[in-house]
């Protein structure tokens, strides 16, 4: 397969160090956290502010990459699924979303609301939300 | 910067060919296109069907990687913003979210609804849509 080299931008600064107990979903108790950025890409920060959602693209580094099937949720009493139709961070390229409120920006630090990623999960993007919806081109 | 390696899992088929007359949001009118994958990734696809709300995560590949200002819209009259501001393709990793329907499945091949991705566009995840939300672990 082909493939690009994508850069650690930023990353994940929180009290999450533990993958079982990590919530599986947002909405299921998340702690607040800072997204930790490298002073390379500073200036792409500059028009957020305090109050924006966004849109936070990380590469989950513990999941592994040699899976297409999982238990939902990993509950082993489930059926196997496809890797495509879950949320697993397990799957070919480890890809997170996560949409979140700043709370606070100090220089290349954003503090953030209800994240769900792990201490030191790299980053790898940053988007605004539209409007209530996701696409872009 | 640290970095990983990202694998193309699929490809863009649309009649899309010409950045410049790309629809820059989905709602601005996108043809339907078709995701083809990688036979290695099939067995991840099995749990897709027709009628699902899906992300699909691509790799920009024509865009810029050295920009982190850009004209909002490209649109030279409105004043440059931080690229993790904006949804503009170029970006230290060029990466797109697009939420489509899928309409049509046949083997690694899925039509969708609305795509605003070039033809070719490497394809790197699909999600799938939970409940209105798109955050995960």
């Amino acid at each position: 397969m082909a493939s690009f080299e994508v850069k650690v931008i930023g990353r994940v600064s929180s009290t999450l160090t533990d993958l079982e107990a990590a919530p599986r979903q947002a909405d299921e108790g998340a702690p607040e956290a800072w997204l930790v950025f490298e002073p390379e890409v500073a200036e792409g920060l500059r028009s957020l502010g305090a109050g924006d959602e966004i849109i936070v693209v990380t590469w989950l580094d513990r999941a592994r990459r040699d899976v297409l099937s999982v238990h939902s949720r990993g509950d082993a009493s489930r059926p196997e699924e496809g890797v495509f139709g879950t949320r697993s961070p397990h799957r070919p390229n480890p890809i997170g979303l996560h949409l979140v409120e700043i709370t606070t920006i100090d220089g290349t630090r954003l503090q953030v609301r209800s994240l769900e990623a792990l201490v030191g999960t790299p980053i790898i993007d940053v988007k605004p939300v539209l409007s209530g919806e996701i696409s872009e081109r």
